[in-house]
């Protein structure tokens, strides 16, 4: 099975908006197993759309078009598809009263303009996910006696995603044959190096080499931590699950503590999820990151419930915490954070001060807990920028790493 | 004149990489007045390559082809190029010896593969501008007997803009017969919304429509504010210039102290600028905003030199604030950290306290001055995250029109 994405938009060509839909159309379609070999990007000009369209079905089995399904007049989409399909459009009237309806949800009058968006080509059904106006659309089409299909979805991500993976993911694994299902977990991990992480699971990978049932891979992704993503080919979901599990077992046994998170969940998510659930609050001292650990907390706890906040400055305003120097400094900085908010724990993370000496991106992280306290020295990577961002996520993961072994409670 | 961008890399089909080349590359070329009607995203596979950079040729004068000049095995744009011209390929001594320069500078010996990227297509020039260690080309070609020209940078961004702005555009332009050049000069506003803009700067418009001086076009940026751009052409960059400058002043008149900066300047970056000039330090109560703030300011003055810290808690620490209401309570929230941090200045931005009652997104900013301090009340737009991004601009907007008026010096 070949799929093909043709991204729709003049403003697409003209550098106002980054493609970022073909992309992770792109690595949908390379995790469900199907090849793609080309990605296109044209202007909103009839002409050109059916030509990239067009060579797209001679060179694929399917095409999936991006963008174009709008309500105004450079939204042609729909009519070029049509055209290539050597069919009439034709006013699919549940789409209609469903656009109606989500105009009156929200309590404004529908311009009719907005009823173009339930025209469709003969012969192509609408995509059961809509959570827009434009509905999304299967097309159906023989070309040189070979069945083929051209999918259209909305340039929105958040449409385009949802029909995706509801519809289209699946729809081209039966077109292709493919009775089989694919499923993939990733583990997040923090603390190895992506070879050392390639070294602790050789032996898996080797060992899945041989069974044939699941496949792992490694992705760097700097301060969100290396993935590590086993994906599982099966009969059918229940049994693609089962090997997921199996082998997610097996590797959480060699990385252990390495794990911090699967899937989407980032460090900060796990760790604000670990202290709601035991009724804990903490604050930081950013002497070293400067808002950075704020910033990313606050998006996910904007009424600050668990983060309570941070002392920003250069070298603190603690007197205490300046006599000191290295790990004591930390953890003093760490226990000021948290005595100054008012938290039950307070995390830290310091350069060392100016004058002394130590390996480059040497940095001292601490949490103080309620009943003790401790520190680390780490030398992290990079660039002044890159290690603020690592040296968030090495003083987050600490304070995971005591809340997961600890009984800890509020 | 006509130009095609290819994208090449497997990475950019499995979607591990977000094309942004090819946007940025679609906005420099529409800025400079070329066609561009297609993009393409190809494989590291030499038919599809070969396939996709014929058929641009076709349909196009040039092709700027992004991507494959590494060093690795799977680094074949060079090839694919030379078999293209019909031409075979020769070491380029120079660019040898220069890449074998840059690893000892760097005190690391050359793998032998390096040398692979000083192989250049007979017939191809090397770019002048060489950040790494890939070198640009130039390979001119004809094509049904009509003179053609492909161009080949390097995948990494800044390698490939370096290029672009130092050689390329330019020798597009002089290809296609312009004698004329282009240029173009961004002011950044902030306080206008896009329509209010257009209708306060509508005259001009409508001058320059008559005059064909030059083009204004805006641009909304989120919380990077409005951008207005002014485009002007002219016989040479003196000419331009100088249309540039005149224009500028007529719109300065026009929108006054709603310009915080210009091209690539950042609010935060004038505040910073500004307050540096003066010999002056600020610190902000990030009470609604979280570390935004923050994590914007220590990104440009991470050793906090003039951004000299903030308190980030949900309803700050301070007491006296919080029997306070509306401005009253902004204000002593600024005076708090500019105390607190010990600073010349403070700021903050402010959510009204639970149980008042306010319009939606309504949020209060204060600059406490050495001399006087300030609060405004503004009604912010969007959900919580964006809301509290603008407050943060909002905050450092009203800081820099304060120091633009006053003779504040430390």
């Amino acid at each position: 099975m070949r799929c093909e994405v043709v991204a729709i938009g003049t403003e697409l060509l003209l550098g106002q908006i980054v493609d970022t839909n073909s992309s992770w159309i792109g690595e949908q379609l390379a995790l469900a197993g199907i090849d793609s070999h080309f990605q296109v990007k044209v202007g909103d000009n009839p002409d050109r759309m059916e030509f990239c369209i067009r060579q797209a079905l001679e060179r694929s089995d399917a095409v999936i078009c991006c963008g174009g399904l709008g309500p105004t007049q450079d939204d042609i989409t729909r009519n070029v598809i049509a055209k290539i399909m050597g069919v009439e459009m034709v006013r699919d009237d549940a789409i209609a009263a469903h656009i109606r309806d989500i105009f009156e949800g929200r309590g404004r009058v529908m311009p009719e303009n907005n009823l173009r968006q339930a025209d469709v080509p003969v012969g192509a059904a609408t995509i059961a996910q809509m959570p827009g106006t434009a509905p999304g659309l299967v097309c159906p089409l023989v070309v040189d006696g070979v069945e083929k299909v051209i999918y259209a979805v909305p340039g929105v991500p958040h449409e385009m995603r949802e029909m995706m993976e509801g519809t289209i993911l699946a729809d081209l694994r039966r077109r292709g044959g493919e009775a089989s299902v694919i499923r993939s977990r990733v583990l997040r991990t923090w603390g190895y190096g992506e070879s050392a992480l390639a070294e602790t699971l050789a032996d898996r990978v080797d060992a899945l080499d041989v069974s044939g049932l699941a496949t792992i891979a490694f992705q760097a992704s700097g301060i969100e931590g290396i993935k590590v993503r086993i994906t599982a080919k099966a009969s059918d979901d229940a049994a693609a699950e089962k090997i997921l599990a199996a082998e997610e077992a097996l590797i959480r046994e060699l990385l252990d503590e390495h794990i911090f998170g699967i899937d989407e969940q980032s460090m900060e998510a796990v760790v604000l999820d670990m202290l709601r659930a035991r009724g804990l609050t903490f604050a930081a001292a950013e002497n070293l990151t400067g808002g950075i650990l704020s910033s990313r907390m606050t998006a996910l706890d904007p009424k600050m419930e668990v983060f309570r906040g941070a002392t920003i400055a250069p070298h603190g305003t603690n007197e205490n915490a300046l006599a000191l120097s290295g790990e004591d400094r930390a953890v003093t900085a760490a226990m000021y954070a948290r005595e100054m908010i008012g938290a039950d724990i307070g995390i830290s993370a310091l350069s060392p001060p100016e004058g002394e000496s130590h390996p480059p991106g040497t940095v001292f992280v601490a949490v103080a807990l309620p009943d003790r306290a401790e520190a680390r020295t780490v030398a992290l990577p990079g660039v002044l920028s890159r290690m603020r961002s690592y040296a968030v996520i090495t003083a987050l993961d600490l304070l995971r790493k005591r809340l997961s072994e600890s009984g800890l409670n509020a």
